[in-house]
């Protein structure tokens, strides 16, 4: 058995060779994705399909050019949706199109997708009309979810189950897909291979409603920053979405009024809106959603029939994600 | 032995149920593609891979997964192209990004370019990883063409081989693997293959060039439309480049003068440059260069070793799109 460690170990070695291989022409093409890559990030995603291997007592190393895919398909919806959210920044760091342009983003963005592909297609072949079904699902998926997220922005309202399932096909079943893909090439049966999908997709859910809580009851000194930066920003999270559900016409009122406010100050809206959220015990309910998906999760995982050391080494995993306090 | 109109209307029955499959929702993802692809377009690429799969006497039909994959490739390539070109119009209709906006353009090219490889993956298994590796490989030379001809712009000077040498990579490869992956599942030997790869890709180049003639030297009754448009909008064409090379210092003055100029005579400047091309025995020079690659191809296609009737009918398609007078 590996333990996280020496599989982090052995991935972050594969990944800086892939890194290596975009010192090509024309540069303008390949520097941005190697610029992204090297910003790092927690790599979850290309471990989990490691772990989905070995969980199957397979060589993790033969699920490693799968592992590069997911981090690659990871980095260039990155610097796609940077494009689409405006955004300034990733990771502490300037954005590609920010440092490039946005035309060069849209292009390596492309050139990524494709060599995540070509790393796909050094898998053994057996497995290949498998993966790519999955990868090419998944891939479908997350571009349904960052579409829905862009319409979300425009509508007044939106439904709590429209919502999840935004947050499922945008960032979750990438994660259920990371560990299937492992067990793909593992060989586990059909029903392995679904436990473990939905594993990863449920935390992936879970973790991002942990997201949605943090940024508004987060232990800001743990977390290194002001919290409430969804507040003002007035992004659609759970907590948001729930709230405009349950207020009464009071609440919904004095929502409304922070959420069309132009000038304000921040720490007063902060507080105004948290206010409400409290009176609506909303931190509780959305506690109670996110649980809802992490049982679902550990559900799964043990409906697996595996080593039982592995096992609970991925139930600790799954508990670092999700008990988190930042 | 299929007639090539039996192949097209192959190609078009296929192509609609295609169409039909971006019935589905999130609609700003699918409508774009479904626009796009209903746009039309002379199909010469999907037609090629049936055409490389009849050659090699395998059932067109056998192929007509890998022939979408190739629509589709292009038509996502359009769609991000005509954003970064920012171009409105794109088959006499409004281009994606025109007629929704950007972020629905940069999204739906992604998910119709994830959709070319689903279509990839309905190909027979035992060919996938040859099928990938071709196509993969074409994908990424077409955005390094894509990303040379966006530098180009911005230079002063571009050499001929490197004017090529991109168009080869922006326009030609796809129709090398567009034959070859017919070819591919029909079971050809490599040495076919590869004659048959570089037949398509010498015609693509032959094929272009024969666009910077026309552009210039075309007969504007039969193009439809007015005969100069590159030299009005300082393309780096062929014609330009080589003029560009062989000038005097009189002659290149000139011709600063015009690629620098913001108010013009649109005829006068037309007449200039062409009198200067004129003088430089630019279409001449245009004409054998096509002529070089044009015979390459034919080269090629003589080494195969196939029907006669279906190389003769290759042949005189080969001529059709070279020999055109618009």
């Amino acid at each position: 058995m590996e333990t996280y460690t020496q599989l982090y170990n052995l991935l972050n070695k594969s990944l800086s060779e892939l890194n290596d291989s975009f010192d090509k022409h024309p540069k303008e093409l390949y520097d941005p994705q190697k610029y992204i890559l090297s910003l790092g990030g927690k790599r979850i995603r290309p471990l989990l399909t490691l772990i989905g291997a070995d969980l199957f007592n397979c060589d993790p190393g033969k699920a490693i050019h799968a592992a590069h895919a997911v981090e690659l398909f990871h980095n260039f919806s990155l610097i796609h949706d940077d494009i689409m959210d405006n955004a300034p920044l990733r990771r502490g760091n300037a954005t590609v199109h920010e440092k490039w342009n946005t035309n060069i983003a849209i292009l390596s963005g492309d050139a990524m997708l494709v060599k995540a592909y070509q790393e796909l297609n050094k898998c053994e072949a057996c497995f290949l009309p498998q993966l790519l079904q999955l990868f090419n699902q998944t891939a479908i998926e997350v571009c349904e979810g960052q579409q829905l997220d862009m319409n979300f922005e425009t509508l007044d309202e939106v439904a709590i189950e429209d919502y999840v399932r935004m947050i499922g096909l945008k960032t979750a079943v990438l994660l259920g897909c990371s560990l299937q893909m492992g067990s793909i090439i593992a060989g586990a049966d059909d029903q392995s291979q679904q436990h473990i999908y939905n594993f990863g997709k449920e935390i992936g859910v879970a973790f991002q409603l942990k997201d949605d809580i943090l940024d508004v009851y987060g232990n800001s000194e743990k977390v290194g920053k002001q919290t409430g930066g969804d507040i003002i920003s007035n992004k659609k999270t759970f907590l948001l979405l729930k709230s405009l559900e349950l207020a009464n016409k009071e609440q919904r009122h004095e929502l409304n009024f922070w959420l069309t406010k132009i000038d304000f100050d921040k720490n007063e809206k902060i507080s105004s809106v948290k206010n409400i959220f409290d009176q609506l015990n909303i931190e509780t309910i959305s506690e109670k959603e996110m649980s809802k998906h992490y049982s679902s999760a550990l559900a799964n995982l043990r409906s697996i029939d595996c080593n039982h050391q592995k096992k609970n080494q991925l139930f600790s995993f799954a508990e670092s994600l999700i008990e988190r306090e930042f």
